[in-house]
């Protein structure tokens, strides 16, 4: 195997594949990266996997021999990642059939040194999963953005409640054609919610996206990992989606990310959220999360924070009151339909929610102190953000 | 005890002074700042300690009413840090007498809102001492943060050798009148000196600075602190040093930074470099430092570099071999003189220097393997850095 690539194309490709590359790798093969050199494509793959969730992506290379590596992800990226932008030549010797040393190294040279690093041989790192049956759906790159973007953080990472561990992707009905495509997390503290319009995308895009229904809970991991790709690409293209019982696979031109798909039922969070409020207030987002920043330095015990609704002063009292050390109380203005009312809440998950959007004004609506509040921009995505309120102490 | 300030002259002094303040203090008023409000002056007073290292610090502000008290330093920072820069009012109601709570309480109000934070006193803060004999050595901002800058990474951390924990800044005296002032710091394994010219800068300012005769090991982590004081003011400045048998003092304006000194004998470093040598080479610095990043990937068990000198190719080669893992070398062009050696070291070391320096040349003069090696920069400050060799296994 021998292959001529710039710094540049091998350094960007490992930093993405290295990503999923776990630091206690069972089998330890699974500790590196996978390198495959094709001579008809003229093409390099690197491919990183964890057992659940793998990332393959290939690159434009002079491909002078054929074949396959597996080296140590964290030890190539960092020597890769020091190398000047130049070329580099990466080779691994034919191996004598007849030497005991059964150690495969790889030589890397720059033009001012040299490196040579222990591997394990391409054929012992396990094949990444295919979904070979079922149609291909295409997502748009700007509305899996705006779907994840506004829920990610809502995610559970409690592993015990496994599915909650994961994004719900399903399609929204309406007429045998869905219509929207709507993303939901939540860790049973707070819910988010994105619907987004295809109908809006289509109109846009050249050929109709042909939406099929379905329903997915992806890992929030994978699509962690997927956020962070998408977010380099141009916001017009595509990505195609495909999955079968177990697996689901996005493809975007060379990259290609896999995951599990996490089984069992996921939450039916529509009832959960109220359709009638007897209160209502407009506050400016930022404001709010200036305003509970600040009060948060006071909070650090039980992280707690109270609303305190004043519609006649159309005003909002954030106060906080730790014993023992002080107390804070900030007060900006809102626009405040229905009766005055105290009501508290955890501030990280006021701010997670308060952060994931972009709107200038944020709507909160609310019954009683002791029931779930919706938080929905008032522009820009379409989002659904309820958080249970906390008791207060009297 | 009352005023009203700006929000950034509060915000800057308190994390001037807070950054002294311990994470244990013992007694716990130490985890606070002081702060006094004086009429006469129309200035609040800001004082951290932690009981050997102290940074006070005062600033204009409207004094209404005289006063002193102490608030945690890391809740008033973070409270003080994130309000909008606008003014600030810090009051302390008067104690009732008859009252039974003892607790003291400041009120913290801005605009929007409003803090109150339990306190502590003023009067159970401890003064800072105070040097009042002797007289004190102005010496020029740039003149301190070029010896600091040069030496202070050389100091050691183990609390064991207290005495290298310091730096020694000394005169170096010829015809009885001092014409430099030297900084020299070591952790037994390295030793870093910096001669600065007192001449080149009397002849700059306006008054001569009349420096005396003296010798006195100072903390390096008071030394750091100083640093980042230092650098923040015009280099043209001067900051008096003054010091009795135990305490140095450092002012400069409205700042004041005072610690202990190191007692004991500081080792006679000067006897430990060779002053004839067998070898040596001028390399690029940069270059060097860029080589031996990349080479100290795989050198990550030892942290061992071997340099071999090739003076025949005019070729510094480095090397690092990793049993298991791999192997690394880099070569570099190199002006050598002296038969061609083979001489390892640990690369921290080399590293801690040579980002010290900022020259583009640097000179290394060795004798052998085993014996002390220097580096010199070839332009800009004079620093003298000898690193101790390491054994190479053969």
């Amino acid at each position: 195997m021998k292959f001529v690539c710039s710094q540049s194309d091998l350094n960007n490709n490992l930093s993405l594949v290295s990503r999923v590359v776990p630091s206690r790798p069972e089998p330890p093969v699974l500790g590196n990266v996978l390198l495959v050199a094709k001579a008809d494509t003229q093409k390099v793959s690197l491919t990183g996997f964890d057992g659940s969730l793998g990332i393959s992506t290939s690159f434009n290379a002079e491909i002078i021999e054929e074949g396959a590596i597996t080296l140590p992800a964290k030890l190539l990226n960092d020597i890769v990642s020091r190398l000047p932008e130049m070329e580099i030549t990466l080779s691994v010797p034919e191996k004598d059939d007849d030497s005991e040393n059964r150690a495969i190294v790889a030589n890397l040279s720059s033009p001012s040194g040299k490196f040579e690093l222990r591997g394990i041989e391409g054929s012992e790192f396990p094949e990444l999963p295919v979904v070979s049956q079922g149609e291909a759906i295409a997502l748009p790159v700007s509305l899996l953005l705006e779907g994840l973007r506004g829920c990610l953080f809502a995610a559970s990472t409690e592993l015990s409640k496994q599915i909650l561990t994961g994004i719900h992707v399903k399609t929204q009905t309406q007429n045998s054609i869905p219509d929207n495509l709507e993303f939901a997390a939540t860790d049973s503290h707070r819910l988010a919610v994105v619907e987004t319009s295809i109908e809006k995308l289509d109109e846009e895009s050249v050929e109709p996206l042909n939406l099929k229904n379905f329903a997915v809970t992806i890992p929030a991991r994978a699509l962690r990992e997927l956020e962070k790709i998408l977010a380099t690409l141009p916001s017009s293209e595509t990505v195609q989606l495909r999955f079968d019982d177990t697996q689901v696979i996005f493809e975007l031109d060379d990259r290609c990310l896999t995951s599990l798909r996490l089984l069992g039922t996921y939450p039916a969070y529509e009832q959960l959220i109220p359709l009638q409020f007897a209160r209502q207030m407009v506050v400016d987002r930022k404001r709010l999360v200036t305003s509970l920043e600040l009060v948060a330095v006071l909070a650090q015990k039980n992280n707690i924070v109270k609303f305190s609704l004043d519609s006649k002063a159309g005003q909002l009292l954030l106060a906080v009151d730790a014993q023992d050390i002080g107390s804070a109380k900030e007060s900006l203005p809102a626009e405040i339909i229905g009766e005055d009312i105290d009501i508290a809440f955890n501030i990280k998950y006021l701010m997670d929610g308060l952060k994931a959007m972009s709107a200038t004004e944020i709507k909160m609506q609310l019954n009683e102190w002791n029931q779930p509040v919706i938080f929905t921009p008032l522009s820009g995505v379409k989002m659904t953000y309820l958080v249970m309120p906390v008791q207060i102490r009297n």
